[in-house]
């Protein structure tokens, strides 16, 4: 940790300032500038609360040196995290495809559906039984039935499933249909919910808020991590900047970032990132290109009749050819 | 509701697209340009699923007209919402000032600072138990024993409590204690716990999100309003823009904003938007120019020994200071 | 200067670095931490290249101590800087009120404007004479015929003239005419018409770049002033965020936060920021209760005839009432 | 166009705005709802000034149907543009790879780069001999003796020059040495360079504004092309965004869009995007792989000690290796 010192501050106030840190555990190493005096601390800074440090009025600024994450971080564990779910893995140079329809809306929806990602290649089936919606108007999910409906699937297709859930309350239910939780981006920082999935067993697919840096996301993962449960794997899906054409803006440069920070697995969801089917093609392509472990991608086969988000959805055939040439590039890449 | 259709876009298809949307009951205008088609749709559109609509790759795009929240709007409620609690009150002319600690840390603590916001000048009192911190390893709070603490204060000094409900399964808990319960800015879009908040007979301080719309916002309100609870006093506490001088950028602009969209009070807190003490007077006082109703604000007597947010905080003397600042400019301009 | 180097790094690789340090001329102070060393440097930094250092895959970060600029400095110039004009001051105290269209249109417009916006107690006259456009099509101001409308109204109403310059070619036409400079936010960083500005020896009005951070603003000033113009009037006018419901974000909190930084005096624009003329009064009465030492407003009698930017254009009569309010506001604070 | 009426507007006010809008040359259809009437406007609306009619406190909004831009516009030029000069080509299929120090420095240096990036495999030579530079106090190129030294470069390997021009001023001289003159970021939105640009013969690289919309791009490019000059290659360099781990958030979703917008060929430069040469790999692979016309890369042979963006400079052998796997990708993809 370095703590920076207004020119204002006097020796007095800096020496305080050092005997109060040494007093915590840590050791000070002063260097005195001309206008300013630089404290560099190293040892155990852990309880040293940076905001008391702040409050002081001669403190110009706290620079942290260390990351604030530990389980999530590469530098304790620099091996490759993956993730195995019935023979299917995502992480450690295993590419994961998820696809299937934003919500799980009927059977027939659904099993059809499944059986074409399937057979175009995707490991794992997603599908909404309890959706977050902007309004409280829209479509709320099917609950426990649309669970139902995915364990059906799942039987018939042998996908493992990927599933949303919302809160505490439905917690165990859908734990007990999912193979793998997603926690979306606008619960991100619902720190209740981070610890309750800290204390599953399943993985946890966490998908970056939408205007988290990438230090906050992965302190989200720590949360979880920090309670016992290490399956993490987290998901870019966007952030939130001025431009207006997209959705929200996919951040690909955030892959190789969380590559060289972390040790967890991080795949893309370009559906949600753009909310344009047109959109989804090139970016997953990209996405493969840039190291992501795997996609997450919103398929439907009458996008038109879709009961939430049909425009960001890809006909099947059209998931196909994007899966062959997502082999290609994995193939030029390997 | 207005469909642009693409150049593409064949008279067959736009006839098809009409028939639909007159089919879900709304009846549709056409205005054929030389390039591109607009259909301008009237009636009931409540049925209309826009996702649905862009699916079509024959829509450029689809623009709404009304507001999609209802009873958040001015439109239908033209009145300004008041909430009042022991006879302080928040919205429609009424200025109500919330101050206090960041969080409840000890009797001590809480109770001095208690009564000197009191003596200032300050209504409501505020202070978490429950705290969202975006590190796991950080002060969580008292819990109980903090929402007890605050409920000694308030028989001491006779102000209304807020205090900040993390989720369902402390929500009954909190709200036994609490006047006004205060959902955070990282749980603006966290849908249970507005469907709870939705349910209870105590009014919400719902804190906008870091990166959420003014649109977004309204809607958050809209969630909790659509489950019977009307009582809600906005709150804006900064956006998350590329400016890293100050912790958030303060979006003032929100208030003239929602005046005109809503009859919801808003209040603004400066403390959080900026993360830093000084910030805190001079945005304070253009909070109360711009129109706000009230503000919130971290007060400590001791900000360098601060469990949370010590640099945020103000001692009560400036705390003082800014009441007497802000009281001029508010009859100023009355 | 703070180097922090990454915990990869060699002993030789650090005694390599600090070698280099000190043979650039400084002195460094090395903290050895269990995982990461700290190097701070002091004396004469100014011959160090940053991106070198970074270059450096042993280094993870650097970390200025010392801001960048120093002619803007309020460390080296405490004193407030004053602007005046004839008898019109801006800053240390004094607020100056700069008004009139967005657009120079014709004589008889300017000259209704500039003797309504004197009337209502505007202290200076603003009007586009070369008018930057987003669009090749929209008009692009009356050229040097605006220029000697201007001057016209400068000598019939007594005001000092504020206009645009766009580029060097220009340049010397516009100083002319001109009393105060105006660089347009677009222009914030065009480092050639910078240095053409610091040249001159009339005062600069510099509006902050759309996506300019607050440091980035300074030192589009320290580039003028580096040439020996030490007159500038700095100008926030909103920032570029994700929401859409105005242009751009006001960020009065920049006010405050340029005023702890540095000697130069800040003004607000509302009427870019916002682009509604509805939001120009709260937007200039917070401007003034947070401490900015101006307003910049669009007036025009005719707002639906305006060639330029009617939407954001006051009518004169609800400026006069604004200036009434805004003398409260200045009185109640002062 | 879509005019869309506030609630309030009376039948009066909407029939008088109708009228003015048939004065102007085109036909209105009214839809009328029951809280709100909609106006499309068909027909010659090029007479419409958008922010008059917004002028007016009837008018909720006005929507566009049409975009601003024609030149640039895919609609009325739906063929690929291509550039191509002594062979090389960017455009259409085409992908050109633009490579070299981010600052010619010296012969030696410059001349050594040139022969590296050459042999494996770049198109083009970059380097900067004006450089815009944030501060003041930085190295800000060679000049024109830069410019001599790139025309040598280009004699020995046969390479087109890419360099900068920064102004007005020394536009001819750089246009009479370089192949393809760049107009920065920071210049995205000087509209008097724009228009010089127009006016010449020279192929113009146009780089993103920080902070500028995919519309406000391809105006930038609309208005250079009203001039004349028809061929522009844009180039995606990173917006502003929240995120600081880099520099810049590279968007590389505006190559899609783009692609669906215009017919000019977009490359990417992912250099300047994120400031870090360890994410130049990475998303240089993505930006092919999203269908990217090219590439603009920061090459030197001693990142330790470059002038100028010494810390997002690939080595000569990193580039290599990257020019490689560029080719896999685009043998896969093709």
């Amino acid at each position: 940790m370095v703590i920076i010192m207004k020119p204002t501050a006097t020796k007095e106030v800096i020496n305080k300032i050092m005997q109060k840190m040494e007093s915590l555990g840590c050791s000070v190493h002063i260097t005195e500038g001309e206008n300013q005096t630089i404290l560099g601390l190293v040892g155990d800074t852990s309880k040293i609360n940076p905001s008391q440090i702040e409050a002081n009025e001669n403190v110009d600024r706290l620079v942290r040196v260390q990351s604030p994450y530990k389980l999530a971080s590469k530098l304790f564990h620099p091996t490759p995290t993956v993730i195995e779910i019935d023979g299917c893995k995502i992480g450690g140079g295993n590419i994961g495809i998820i696809a299937g329809p934003c919500a799980v809306e009927s059977e027939e929806q659904l099993m059809t559906i499944a059986a074409l990602t399937k057979k175009h290649g995707a490991g794992f089936l997603r599908g909404g039984a309890f959706k977050p919606r902007t309004s409280p108007y829209s479509f709320q999910g099917l609950g426990e039935e649309g669970l139902k409906l995915l364990k059906k699937a799942k039987e018939v297709n042998g996908m493992p499933i990927v599933t949303e859930v919302m809160d505490h309350e439905d917690f165990d239910l859908v734990a007990e249909y999912a193979d793998i939780l997603q926690i979306g981006a606008r619960n991100m920082q619902n720190f209740s919910l981070l610890k309750k999935a800290g204390k599953t067993n399943k993985p946890i697919l966490l998908k970056r808020g939408l205007s988290a840096t990438i230090e906050e996301f992965l302190m989200a993962a720590e949360y979880i991590m920090s309670e016992g449960n290490l399956r993490i794997i987290l998901c870019e899906r966007g952030i939130r900047t001025f431009e207006t054409y997209t959705r929200n803006t996919l951040d690909l440069s955030a892959i190789p970032v969380i590559k060289e920070l972390s040790h967890l697995p991080i795949i893309v969801d370009p559906s949600h990132a753009t909310g344009k089917w047109a959109m989804v093609e090139p970016l997953s392509k990209a996405a493969i290109a840039v190291g992501a472990d795997g996609l997450m991608i919103e398929v439907h086969h009458q996008p038109e009749l879709a009961l939430c988000d049909g425009a960001q959805s890809l006909k099947p055939a059209k998931f196909g050819r994007l899966m062959e040439a997502i082999n290609k590039i994995s193939e030029a890449l390997s």
